[in-house]
């Protein structure tokens, strides 16, 4: 991180000033990992929300309603509930999702319109209003509550992700919180990632939605666990301008650092949660430089981290490097092999075409290292990208076929 | 199948008049299944050959010299081998690829050209050519050698894969006979499809080549172990005249009885390749009715067998549906939840938009068969497809994570 951008120990969401959270035990997910199935993020003034959702046609019903509010100059709380997504659930599940935010609203004497809800869990099942209804009241809204809420929203997730960052722009000084949940089972069914972020600075509704998916292309963007796409995947950031910074506008010095400051958060959610994700052991790092194009260095990333093959590879430590080489031939980018170098953790593997005499016994030891690196040159342009995956394991396979009872 | 197409017991790729084979161990293959890793397919008289190949950008040397030399109308010789994949193996392994072919030309006694070269195993390594040299010699042709060369071809199949079909055209009678190799790894890396069929039918190259696309975008085309595509993917067929029926001409009715019959072989084979995939336990069958296009039904139904979370909730008789909802949703399809059917195994899910109360334990029970069919009926227009997929076990992950050493 650069001397402007400091990173807050033990933040959390909360972190950004003027936030609060909780979170309670609705009795909406069985085998919630912290006890808590229910989470509320309160703003004590009205944000600037803007959001990117999931790509699927088939959108469950709160990312439905978060769409028809956003982006908003007068959001200032969030319920998500883990355990049902609310998705393919109809009209039935659209009142529900309404109902949830509704509920929030009252809680904290807020317009419905300015609540969102958010949901995770297992998808044709609808929320149980009642439970939200008889629970929702009773959880305990803090400035230290932001740990709550990470653990709230955690399915199969073995561990909590949530980082807070300190941005010192000359005089002005704002904070940028997030906490993300990653692509866990419940019971299980179809994984979701949902990521939230806070900031406390004053910044233009235009520029932060602009800064968001610049990010999320930079991150949520570029990681993989297994390919698949949710009915609920939601980014959404809430800026309540209580920093009192000077104003960030478009196209301003100001916003840079914004947006390195916002890629620092998004990046780190993204690398937590394919770090942990279903069965995962280690991380995977695709570096892809002098493609085509920005865009064929993207989906040429991406294909490295979403193959079957070189994942289990990965898992096994085995130096069957050919497997990178045809992904990344299938995945649609330009490529000829023949102009190409591929690196794995510093060992070369393929220098411009050739096959190098590389040490295989060292290859395979950094292939057991936590975070394995891939760098790929393809020597044909000045387009680059990273993507982020994890190895699969047996453990993936196992989680993954378990009875829903 | 129809009274006009009878399949032949205990069929091989020699069952069709006027060709010969026969298979060695060549020493290339360290554990080959059968003992045996080097391949030869003769035919008494030259054949019109065409074939499709791998879409991956980085292509085996085998394929770049068999794409050099088909079409054709002179092809008499394929020689293939197991162990090595003779892929990104550069300038050394195009010479090594045309001295296969050039010993098996010299063996039988043609023109260099008229022989075709293929090979499955481990990428980046070059064919020996002094084992090739030493051993084809020594193999021993005749018309009873189709299953020494079904055996030959394989890497991890746990078992061959062949067909014969005797059809009745009239008066005219002629066989299509087939072999592939499945997505098994050899060492292991990547997997590769290899396909042959032979014909002694009378046929014009031009309704040969089009017969192959059709039947291949019926076939081969819609099935998916991992979704990786290899390097040396290929479907050849080889037809020699020999039957003596009436040429067969493109828009004949002729062609048509001779396209469904290789539609049947293909389907076959490709059938015969997924369930017999790495680590599978059962054959996934998804049907896509009603989809705007024969384009969109293809892509949702390849999207089902494709998809890591349907796969493994098979594997496990999960009956979570909505996984196959999402994989569509997520495909690229038009596709609206709330007017689609669907139904797994004959057990009504999701009608018209609505979820049906049905019998849990019925469905778990037909998610245990070896085959477990999904219908989707999207009821948007008239396209429709059928892909095959297997089910991903922990074996899978095993398999694909052990040491190359």
């Amino acid at each position: 991180m650069s001397d402007k951008i400091i990173p807050i120990q033990d933040g959390s969401i909360t972190s950004s000033r003027g936030f609060q959270a909780g979170a309670i035990y609705a009795g909406i997910n069985k085998h919630p990992p912290f006890g808590m199935d229910l989470a509320l993020l309160y703003s004590d003034s009205p944000c600037k929300a803007t959001a990117l959702f999931t790509t699927n046609k088939v959108k469950a019903a709160p990312v439905l309603i978060c769409q028809s509010r956003l982006p908003s100059s007068c959001i200032q709380a969030l319920v998500v509930n883990s355990g049902v997504a609310n998705a393919c659930t109809g009209e039935q599940g659209i009142k529900a999702a309404q109902r949830m935010a509704e509920l929030a609203a009252e809680k904290v004497g807020i317009s419905p319109n300015c609540a969102l809800p958010m949901s995770t869990g297992v998808i044709g099942r609808t929320i149980p209003e009642d439970l939200i209804a008889q629970h929702l009241p009773s959880i305990n809204l803090s400035h230290e509550g932001g740990k709550d809420f990470a653990r709230a929203i955690m399915t199969t997730d073995t561990r909590p992700k949530e980082i807070a960052i300190r941005v010192k722009d000359g005089d002005d000084k704002y904070i940028i919180a997030g906490a993300a949940k990653g692509a866990g089972m419940i019971c299980p069914n179809m994984a979701t990632t949902l990521c939230f972020i806070t900031t406390d600075a004053n910044i233009e509704l235009e520029a932060l939605t602009s800064c968001l998916k610049h990010s999320a292309d930079k991150s949520l963007n570029m990681i993989s666990v297994d390919g698949d796409t949710s009915t609920n995947d939601t980014l959404l950031i809430m800026a309540n301008g209580m920093a009192e910074n000077q104003l960030i506008k478009a196209g301003s010095s100001q916003v840079n650092l914004f947006q390195q400051a916002l890629d620092e958060v998004c990046i780190y959610l993204a690398r937590a949660i394919v770090s942990d994700g279903e069965g995962a052991t280690r991380i995977i790092t695709v570096n892809i430089n002098g493609a085509s194009t920005e865009k064929d260095a993207r989906i040429a990333a991406k294909a490295v981290v979403n193959s079957n093959l070189v994942k289990t590879a990965i898992h096994g430590a085995d130096p069957n490097w050919g497997r990178i080489i045809s992904a990344v031939g299938i995945s649609g980018a330009h490529f000829d092999v023949y102009q190409a170098s591929l690196i794995i953790g510093d060992v070369i593997i393929w220098q411009r075409g050739k096959l190098v005499d590389f040490d295989q016994s060292l290859l395979r030891s950094k292939l057991n290292d936590e975070e394995v690196v891939i760098d790929l040159d393809m020597h044909l342009g000045t387009g680059s990208a990273t993507a982020w995956g994890c190895d699969m394991s047996e453990e993936y396979v196992t989680i993954n076929s378990e009875y829903t009872t």
